[in-house]
Formats: C-alpha cells, sequence, structure tokens
C-alpha cells in the first residue's frame, strides 16, 4: 500500500505542519468539502486543523451544544438540517458503540464520498459493517477505518488542539475490498493533519493497542483504584514513582468502557498472563524463605527491565539512554526559564527535562536530559554561571 | 516526638540546602565524625551531603572499589583497618539483607555511638535485632530505623548526589526503646541532608510503602515484562501512557528482590486485591455483552480515577489540577529555552513541564503547567511574541 504514494513521509508531515499554522501555506491533499460527524475532543481536533490548512468543513454532532463548541473553536461549519452536501470525505468520530451504525449511514447519505472512522478499535466495528445486509459491496469499498495514536486526558470539543495528530503515528487499517481511492483519502487526511501514516490489518492493530494502550490503562486503575483507602499518611510518602504510574488513571471513564468492551478478546490474554505472574508472585511472598523464591522474583524484575527497554525512543529511534545533568533551583518565577534559557545559550540540544518537586520542597530539582557525551560540557557552562550543578 | 524539636521543619531543610552547597555557611545539627558503612548509591549520597556541609565522614565497604569511588566523589575518607574512631553516628546503608546484622556490629563495636540504618524496609530489621540476644538492653537504644524517600534509577557510589534527600519525606521509625538522643541524632541527620523527618511506626512504615512504592513498581515490572515478546510494529504505536506507566521498571532488580523478600506480609495483601480485580475483569470481558458488564467496567476505572485523584500534589498541597499551556517548538537548540525564557519574563511560574515528542516526530509539543487562572494571560503573551500557541 505504501507504493500509492510517490512522496516522503515525514516531509509531508513537516508541509503539514506549516499548513496548521493560521494561515495556510501549503497546499492540502484533500480537496474537501469534508464533514465530520461527531465533534467531540478528535473530531473537533481533526475539523481545527483542517480549517485551518484552509480547507471546508462542516459539523455534525447528536449534541447541539458539542456542535455549537466546535464551530465557535473553528473546527468548521454546522452543516444545516436539509441542507444538501456532496462531501470528499466523510470523518466518523463517534464513540466506538455507535462508530458502524454512524459510517452505515454515510456510507448510503453520501454516495460519491469515502468514509473513514477514528475509532480506537478496529475488527468490531468492521465486522459490524461486513455483517450489515443493508451495505452493498461498492458502499463497502468506500470505508476505510483508522485511528490517531494521540489523544489527551481530557474531552470534548473544547479540548480540540489542530495540532493533536502531528508525528503521531495514525494507524490506516484498509480491508481488502477498500478502494485504492478510500485508501488514498484516508492517508490525504492523515497527511493534511500532520500524522504518521502506518499500515496495519484490522486484527494486528487490535492487538498491538490492547498491549501498548489498554494494558498501561487498566494496569494504571488496577493500581491508583488501591489508593481509594489508603491513609493520609501513607500517601503522603508517595514518589514520582507513584505518580508516574498511575497517571493515566485519571482518564475518562465513559470512553474506556466502550473501548474495553469493543476489545475484549484482544485484551484478555494480556489479563491472563498478569494474572499468572500475579499468582506466581503471590506464592512467592507467601514462602520468600523457600529454595528458589528470590530467582523467582529475579525473574519478574528481570523480565520488566528486557521489557522495558524495548519500547522505542524518540525519532523512531531505538530507546536511548541519555546523560542526565541535575541542576537545583530555588522554585520562584523565572528561575527555570533562566536556567534553560542558559541551556539554550550553551547551544546543547534540550533532549528531555524532568522537574522533580515532592510534597514540602523548598527548592526544584531539574533533570536535563542531552546527548550522551554533552553533560561535561554543559556542566562546565553551568557552573561557570553559578547553578548548584548536583554531581 | 516532634515536641523534642523547637525549630521549623522547613527552615531546618531550607538551611540545610543553604549548607549543602560547596561552602558550608550554617552550622550543621550533627558534630561528627560520622560512619557510613555502605557506600552504594544511598550511602555515599549520605557522606556526599555531610561532607559538604564540613563534617568528618568515614567510608566502609567491603567491596575496596566501591569504598574507594566514594571516596572519589567527595564522600569521605574511607576507614583505614585498624584505625580507631569514636564517631557520634553510624549510619548502615547496607543492603536490606545484612543491615541487621550491620547494625548489630556497629552497635557493639562503637559503643558512644548513635546507629541508624536507611533500609527501605523497617519492621524485618527491627525484628531480627530484637531477636538478637547477643544484644544488650542499652546497646538497642542507641539503634533508629530510618528510611529516605529518596532515590534513582541508577545505583552505586557514581550516582551519588549530597542532594539527593532535600526536601523527600524521610521517615523515622523509633522502636518504644530508643533513647532520646539517638531518635535526636537521627532527626539531626535528616535536617542535615535537607530531608523533611516524618515519624512513623515500623510496621506502619512497611504498610505505607507496600502501597506507595512496592506495588508501583512491581506493577511497572509485570506491565514491561509483557512487552518482551511484542513485535516491534506493535511497541512503535507507544506513546506516553506506556512510557510513563512502565518508566520505574528500568530499575535494579537486585536491589528490588530484597525489599520485596523482607516486606512480603505487607506486599501480599495487595496483591491478592488486585488479583481479585483481575479476575473480574477477566470474567467481565469474557462476556462484555452481559447484563452489568458495562457497570463493572465503570467501576473499575471509577475507582482509578478517584484513586488517583488522592495523590498529593506540589507542597503537600492537596491534588492540584494546574491550567495547562501548550506551544508547538520546533526540535532544535534553543527553541526550548527561548520559550521558557518567555515564559519566565513574563512573571508567571512554571508548576511542571512536559515535554512530548514521539517517534518521528518533527515538531516538539511543549506543556507549560501554571496555576489555574494564569493561562489565559500566558497565552496572550505568548501569542504576541509569536509562539505557536495550541488551543
Amino acid at each position: 500500500m505504501g507504493e500509492i504514494f510517490k512522496d516522503d513521509d515525514a516531509a509531508a508531515a513537516t508541509s503539514a505542519v506549516t499548513a496548521s499554522s493560521a494561515v495556510p501555506t501549503a497546499a492540502t491533499y484533500l480537496n474537501g468539502p469534508i464533514l465530520v460527524i461527531g465533534t467531540g475532543l478528535l473530531g473537533a481536533s481533526v475539523g481545527l486543523g483542517l480549517s485551518r490548512a484552509g480547507l471546508d468543513v462542516r459539523l455534525q454532532d447528536p449534541s447541539p451544544s458539542a456542535q455549537q463548541i466546535a464551530q465557535d473553536v473553528g473546527a468548521g461549519t454546522i452543516l444545516k438540517s436539509g441542507e444538501t452536501l456532496s462531501p470528499e470525505l466523510v470523518v466518523c468520530a463517534a464513540p466506538p458503540d455507535v462508530t458502524a451504525a454512524a459510517v452505515a449511514q454515510a456510507l448510503k447519505d453520501y454516495p460519491h464520498a469515502v468514509v473513514v472512522d477514528i475509532a480506537s478499535v478496529k475488527s468490531s466495528i468492521l465486522n459490524t459493517l461486513l455483517a450489515d445486509d443493508s451495505l452493498t459491496a461498492e458502499q463497502l469499498t468506500r470505508y476505510v477505518g483508522t485511528h490517531p495514536m494521540s489523544g489527551r486526558e481530557k474531552s470534548g470539543p473544547a479540548a480540540a488542539r489542530g495540532e493533536l495528530f502531528v508525528a503521531n503515528p495514525w494507524v490506516i487499517t484498509a480491508h481488502d475490498t477498500a478502494s485504492e481511492r478510500a485508501i488514498r483519502t484516508a492517508r490525504s487526511l492523515v497527511a493534511d493533519l500532520g500524522g504518521v501514516p502506518t499500515y496495519m490489518d484490522p486484527l494486528s492493530h487490535d492487538h498491538a493497542v490492547a498491549l501498548v494502550s489498554h494494558m498501561p490503562q487498566i494496569t494504571a486503575s488496577l493500581l491508583a483504584s488501591r489508593l481509594l483507602n489508603a491513609e493520609s499518611t501513607q500517601l503522603a510518602l508517595a514518589g514520582n514513582g507513584l505518580r508516574d504510574t498511575t497517571r493515566i488513571a485519571a482518564s475518562d471513564p465513559r470512553l474506556w468502557i466502550q473501548i474495553l468492551a469493543h476489545n475484549a478478546p484482544q485484551i484478555v490474554g494480556h489479563l491472563e498472563g498478569m494474572r499468572e505472574d500475579i499468582d506466581r508472585l503471590i506464592s512467592t511472598l507467601h514462602h520468600p524463605e523457600a529454595n528458589g523464591a528470590l530467582l523467582d522474583l529475579a525473574e519478574l524484575f528481570g523480565e520488566g527491565n528486557a521489557g522495558h527497554a524495548r519500547i522505542p525512543g524518540k525519532h523512531g529511534a531505538p530507546p536511548q539512554s541519555f546523560a542526565v545533568v541535575t541542576v537545583l533551583v530555588d522554585d520562584k518565577p523565572g528561575q527555570i526559564a533562566r536556567l534553560l534559557k542558559d541551556v539554550g545559550d550553551a547551544n546543547i540540544n534540550l533532549e528531555d527535562l524532568r522537574m522533580d518537586h515532592a510534597s514540602g520542597r523548598p527548592v526544584g530539582m531539574v533533570e536535563i536530559s542531552v546527548l550522551p557525551g554533552k553533560e561535561a560540557e554543559l556542566e562546565a557552562v553551568l557552573q561557570k554561571l553559578k547553578w548548584r550543578v548536583v554531581k
């Protein structure tokens, strides 16, 4: 499928970024009009990004207020009831539960349009569409499932951002009978929003997100739920480990219920694997003095080390350890900015930055990640400028 | 116990920070000499912080190279074999497995010294000491267990930092027969290193860390170990959710094996609770269309939301939602520094900062957290300066 497009994905993503600023400066791949059905966070973000790129975007949502907010934030123009429209593309951004029905309706309502959905689960939706006798073979050729790997812990059109998709993978899960035009149009949508097109079949996609997205969400929620009855003196000892591990437990339950229900078969296997590991761990911890107990624990943590090391790093490069320079700063306005200006003046690229300010802390510890080999240079510069570099 | 000290903990912590810079500027609570037994990450960090505060620190470790590196990084002076010493305080920074034995030996070797340990588990060590017939009642009065809530994903003396403990809770778990002098000395150690003294009994401590430290570690390792056999196309879809949830899975297995083995009784209950939840979730996901299934899922995620909301925020304040201003920056040297200088010039305090650069991304998304109410002001300032503020 990659051969349909001669241009380079990275270049396309970059030009789309330029196009997404207020004044369009590059041609879009899509021509429009585009109809976005469902104006929550993702639908409104799609509308916002395409509108800023200069495209004619129409909006439709069963909730009049969601539709109105989406229009107000600049995601497009509300489609009036009874208005006729012949869209090039319909983007179904409905919740997973109603996505298949919305896609089917759009394929019938707009006989010339390509219809894509952007739900986080793909097989269940495709299977529902394939089993729908009211759809013709021609109609199905115009459908392509997609899933942008972008999101926020917030929801709703007010939280929409046209740049939400920039440089993130956007999976295109074309089925066997999807037309070349439909696939090309889906890919144009991704390119115009700055996403990185990634091709997978629907079931492979569902297996992948079960592992890299749904399992982390479940794990974070399971862990966070254990804090419900904790004493506050216990919680006062919480550090960054607990904070990082539970951060996504703040996500919207309504969406996650649907995602889990739709992707249940792919998730259950991973959960059963985790239950086996927990069973083994519980037995081991009941008799930590038994022969082999410590080896068992070593295996668990060793596997965790090895699994963690496989997560790819920045720019799709292999996981990379950056060198970290740590600086103590007073917790008052402008300190961190001043520090980072000094880092910038040293002309050393900041790869990542972590601020660590625990409960009751009068000062902040700032960890600056730079490419290995750059840390001594940076430390010398900062010490010369009287920063308290931690060694 | 808090009444022993008239001074204010926060003020003590601040003065200790000042004292820990290169030139001592404030008197220390300890007088020295201090003997640090065990010069790994934590022991060497204790030595480094106290040495910088101007105290006489001696070092001892069964590994000649660890001892030498600790001395080289400035943690103190190696205690020569046969040298006599009458320390005010002995800090046992040995691994949990050998801590009780090291404490017992130190209580005998140094009849005038207070002896503290800094292991991450407290009851098992105290119980071993109480059951040790070779120790007299007088010797036990000189022992106080402590646990600094500080650490790094690195280990060994080369990674030591004198500021490791600054403004983090440092739990003091004095047993019933500990003398006032011993407790006061332990507290002086904490204050001289800038930690926040927190008093708990040993078992309450062990329950607390099982929940806020050991369970996150186990959960992260269990989740990360599921990635071991994943395909790289699956891992290419990984986002910040997976990265955050598994970050601490990179920790040193050798230390964690001992911590888990020593704190097994306190951990098992939480693990059993988690297994129950997973069992329920697996049953639910086997029949997601059954009555009550979605309600079950809603409960799981709702409890996760509620548990997560209980984690205290910065400065020990109740958990606080900061307002987030998002800016797109090109991924080249100096951009982020320039941005943050502009934030600083606006005189708006940066509460937190998150850099989000996924695989293949040509630009970076920077999320700046500020106090709620400050975001509109900051957005206006940044837009005026031509920054691409994401709305």
